[in-house]
């Protein structure tokens, strides 16, 4: 059966918040594999924070994302035909799918989910990266200790709400930031962590850390950076660590927020390290063996936040800075297979 | 015979830099030792940045100098009368002496020098706590290693002469940022740096640091805070560190300066880490053994800048805030015994 590989291309460049207005979209019939491909359907893909940084205009990390080039991202899919060594029609697969329905995928670049440890949409939640992400940021980057105090920026999105499960499950006090009484009620009423701070409520967002820490805080997990990275560091203990994992407040801003406080990392002998998670990929299995342990023991969950249909892909990139989404946040699409 | 310990005082705390106008002098006949004590003749005082943390009213991370008492300062003093075990009229020690020229001092918080590994002068200099503070700072906290490029601000001062030289014995390419014609020559013809930049007359700081650091900096090792480490962070290299020893730039100032470059922490995987060199204490000799050998080989030396007398030591505190000293700065006294 003959499949359109349904895409969406960077047809320009954000230098504020990205929306719909960069992007087009398109569709070509879908490829038949090559030798050593896969043709594959994509089920979910995943919506980051980092999408920002490989399409502005200014540096990242890794290539920036061609203009007319399908939009890059993680997905998860489900192989329709094979000419790679392991791969069958009907398994299931990750991979860099990007912003598209019917990808054909090297075969070295996939890898074939492990459905006895996690379903599908274990996968995509707290077996994906961005679990990952908060499982090395506070295990590895964070040194983080079992009762230890933990202060978690974004702690409702997809990375923060696992890194709150963690340091629980570790033994920690948590106390979660996030912005509106919905996020707020699933932190304080779902995931039961110690203290939670609205920052949309709260007038004064650094005497809300010093009365929900008053002991201090020994890791803060930083989704967020500018003004309440400022603010947390004014709340640091003796050796505490900050674990730089994001700044989506300050994605697309004009001016950077200066941070004033940093003073305190002399003092209080404080380590602040930025990371990302692919530098830890040859401990991956490690990873996802401790959080399938966990998920199936009910104590660690990742809401996901699905929005269906591909074309929604591009409005759904502009609610993570906003802070429109709740939890994870990935784009759901109908297999056809 | 009797001796008058003469003092300094702290008299008012200083809201910007301190100077004459916070301390008052003042004599007492000198105390004799009681049992566990020893009475000694101060002929260095190390004058030190992390003073201005001790007498502000800011938070410090030791207890603040109280008004009224003794300035508090690390010196070294030759013994004039004992009732300690393990020391003797005529011992070199280092210890507490503060602002005094007599003080009496406890056995157990002083400490004889060894001057089978230097004289005198090296233990006020290379062998002191500033080069203690360069040791640690590179070797444990920035994790320093050959081929690295060190960029070190404030590279004329105590701690960052020594740094640069502890960056060419480990094979490092060495890069110090200072204030002035006559600091960068020092820098550039007697210690031989690889490159110098003199903010002063640099019109653009950024610019200069990419110019003489093409590929990067490894390590920046940050005596100054402020705009120079903004403009450092701009130049780190994958896998960076920065180590926060100091930010003299910001002391005493009103508005702190805001840091907007933090965002490399996440793409270039920065670690950025506070220290007190006091939380190395069992390590010291460890650490006197490698400076004491390369000071003696002829690879290692502190320039000191030597104020000459008690009274100046207020005078000598704000020269270390206006840049105004060339090298590790000590108040020298004449030695009454």
């Amino acid at each position: 059966m003959a499949h359109t590989n349904h895409r969406i291309l960077l047809a320009d460049r954000p230098s504020g918040i990205p929306g719909p207005e960069h992007f087009q979209a398109d569709g070509e019939p879908a490829r038949a594999p090559g030798p050593g491909e896969i043709l594959v359907a994509t089920r979910y893909i995943s919506i980051d924070p980092a999408m920002r940084s490989w399409i502005g205009a200014g540096p990242s990390y890794v290539r920036q994302v061609g203009i007319g080039e399908p939009m890059r991202a993680g997905g998860i899919a489900q192989v329709l035909e094979s000419r790679a060594t392991g791969f069958a029609p009907g398994d299931w697969v990750q991979g860099r799918t990007g912003w598209q329905s019917h990808p054909t995928l090297r075969g070295d670049q996939a890898q074939k989910l492990d459905l006895s440890i996690g379903s599908v949409e274990d996968w995509a939640g707290p077996l994906g990266t961005s679990a990952l992400t908060a499982y090395f940021g506070l295990r590895d980057v964070g040194s983080l200790r079992p009762g230890d105090t933990l202060l978690i920026s974004g702690a409702a999105g997809g990375v923060g709400q696992v890194a709150a499960q963690i340091g629980q499950i570790e033994a920690c006090r948590v106390i979660g930031i996030a912005g509106g009484s919905e996020k707020c009620q699933y932190l304080r009423d779902t995931l039961r962590l110690d203290a939670v701070i609205d920052y949309k409520a709260e007038p004064d967002l650094q005497a809300a850390i010093h009365r929900t820490c008053p002991e201090g805080v020994d890791v803060y997990f930083d989704n967020v950076g500018g003004e309440t990275l400022d603010a947390a560091l004014t709340a640091l203990r003796l050796g505490a660590r900050v674990v730089s994992c994001g700044r989506i407040s300050q994605a697309g801003v004009t001016e950077p927020y200066g941070v004033r406080n940093l003073g305190t990392l002399g003092g209080k002998r404080v380590r602040m390290q930025g990371f990302l998670v692919f530098d830890y990929h040859d401990r991956y299995p490690e990873a996802r063996a401790w959080l399938a342990h966990h998920v199936r023991a009910g104590r660690l969950r990742q809401r996901l936040h699905i929005v269906e249909g591909l074309e929604n892909a591009p409005r759904a990139l502009a609610m993570l800075f906003n802070g429109g989404n709740n939890g994870k946040l990935v784009i759901g699409l109908e297999v056809q297979v």
